[in-house]
């Protein structure tokens, strides 16, 4: 049975995680997983602009989790990730120098999970060998985006998250490693009126409960049969509202109910105010930090649920609320 | 073997297009094929901006695609689909009163044949029974994105593309329907170093060349095996330019090579110049005509390479070469 209920996938075949790759900005290398990743990303004369340095961390990710894999560009069937620049820039840019087909998608900082669940499909399916999953974002291409230019130095209040630097890539195949994709739930839009664009967390909430409960009934399992359920990023914020939205319906969150974007800074670094976002933030922490306790064996078994606010700066402009999506992965340790 | 070759995907189980809808713009509606969509999008005054108009324009070929296959959209287990706005905001938006599980992609121009890919294989592989696929354009969201704000009144080279406004849905299945989707042809990145965002065909035509060139290797087959080969929207100048770089390499095109943004537009209509181009255009063409053709027995079989060039605003304004990228799907009569 491919299919739980009425959201959730399952890949019978398991795809593994082969290696993982990850480059961090300073301000995530400062934080407390900053020895998790395997290089930091420093500003280099050949790079004239914030998206090409985006860009040229994009590819060093895949750089890394090609070399770890001991595998060539060219044994890559297939590459699907985002980014969160308009037209998805970053991805398709720093594809230029990569001959692999590829698939851009995007759902904000959902875009790393809802990449798994497609690659999950592509090598479960048998279409695919080797997929690669990437996603990349940028402190300041994310302000060029959706914020006001960063010469302003428009202040901020402390619902407001700070978008990750970093990039992340992995290879899903069904070769080896011991880390599985078993399950992918996938999100419906959520919108709860929120207009504001410095309450993502807010806005986001919803849509993580909705997924994760839906998660929890089209499989039968409990918050308990996970040693971690971790959300994109809500932040401190959004990571209270979801404790309250649960304890109201009078669930009982018997196991780690974190979240990536609380987890990436520590609170007292400067300006990370609720926490981090942006889609290299779920990635960076799910490859860098939960994936390695995993295979070390200190988890069994993992949700992630990586949530996406849907705004652009047009619909901000146009006084829009926000949707959100949240779309979840369970990975698991498998020993053969 | 669901695999041909380095990108060719097979679909064995053969989804169908159970239902499809079509909206279409005034320009489009007064096009040579103004009387294969089922509605023209007229003005409404409940839409207070081009934004909302283009999310009305989706939702209305949504419930048109689900009415013709007799479908609620609860009966619908995922919808995939995108537009050309930054961080797809047409597609996501318009789910706000669509509650499906939903995968937003980005391909600019060919984000139709990538939906209709990844909806094949969610269909084929069993974790989804009915899949919408849906895309939408609008000529005015997408100057905003792209180019100035239309209050200027820029001019434009006779090389340049108009962007198709309407929307295009269908729902994919194993249920019934005479066309099948058999297979899709995952492409690269290709970038020629155009700059000129008049240039789109130019930009787009070795994408095409490059994706064609591989379906015909991975499946063995000839442009002779094929009815009509469509490109997704090169328009007059990249086809002239794609049937060049075929004749270069002494390919004989025998078959009808023609274009979505070609056919959409008489060449004497205002203010079309080379052609259609937009994320509704190669929906627009394939579902309401080319299916029509397929169902009515006139053709057997085609080949549809939607193109897209993968520039943004601000791509475009660091003086950023063009990307391009063509994904390929076959769609077959099948009468039983």
């Amino acid at each position: 049975m491919p299919k739980l209920g009425k959201q959730t996938w399952v890949f019978p075949s398991m795809p593994r995680i082969m290696a993982a790759g990850t480059v961090a900005g300073p301000t995530e290398a400062a934080g407390p997983l900053g020895n998790r990743f395997d290089a930091q990303c420093t500003d280099s004369p050949r790079q004239t602009s914030w998206e090409t340095m985006e860009q040229d961390m994009f590819r060093q990710a895949v750089q890394i989790t090609l070399r770890k894999a001991v595998l060539q560009a060219g044994d890559l069937d297939l590459a699907i990730g985002g980014d969160l620049n308009a037209q998805l820039s970053s991805f398709y840019f720093a594809h230029r120098d990569v001959a692999v087909p590829a698939f851009g998608l995007f759902s904000a900082c959902a875009t790393f999970t809802q990449a798994m669940a497609l690659a999950g499909l592509a090598v479960d399916s048998g279409v695919a060998k080797h997929v690669l999953v990437g996603t990349s974002s940028h402190n300041s291409t994310a302000e060029r985006q959706f914020r006001y230019p960063t010469e302003y130095g428009a202040q901020r209040p402390l619902t407001a998250q700070r978008t990750v630097t970093g990039a992340g890539a992995a290879v899903l195949s069904l070769e080896r490693g011991t880390v599985a994709l078993t399950h992918a739930t996938v999100g419906m839009i959520e919108d709860y009126g929120i207009k504001n664009p410095w309450e993502m967390g807010a806005a986001m909430a919803p849509a993580a409960e909705a997924t994760i409960l839906a998660h929890l009934q089209d499989t039968g399992r409990t918050f308990g049969d996970y040693d971690c359920v971790a959300t994109g990023d809500l932040g401190r914020v959004g990571n209270a509202i979801l404790t309250d939205l649960f304890a109201r319906r009078g669930l009982v969150v018997n196991t780690d109910l974190t979240d990536c974007g609380m987890l990436i800074y520590r609170p007292d670094q400067p300006e990370v105010f609720s926490g981090g976002s942006g889609a290299a933030c779920s990635t960076l922490v799910t490859l860098g930090h939960f994936v390695k306790k995993l295979e070390q064996g200190e988890w069994r078994r993992i949700l992630v649920a990586a949530t996406g606010a849907l705004l652009s700066a047009v619909t901000a402009q146009q006084s829009e609320t926000i949707p959100a999506i949240c779309h979840a992965i369970v990975l698991e340790r498998k020993d053969g």
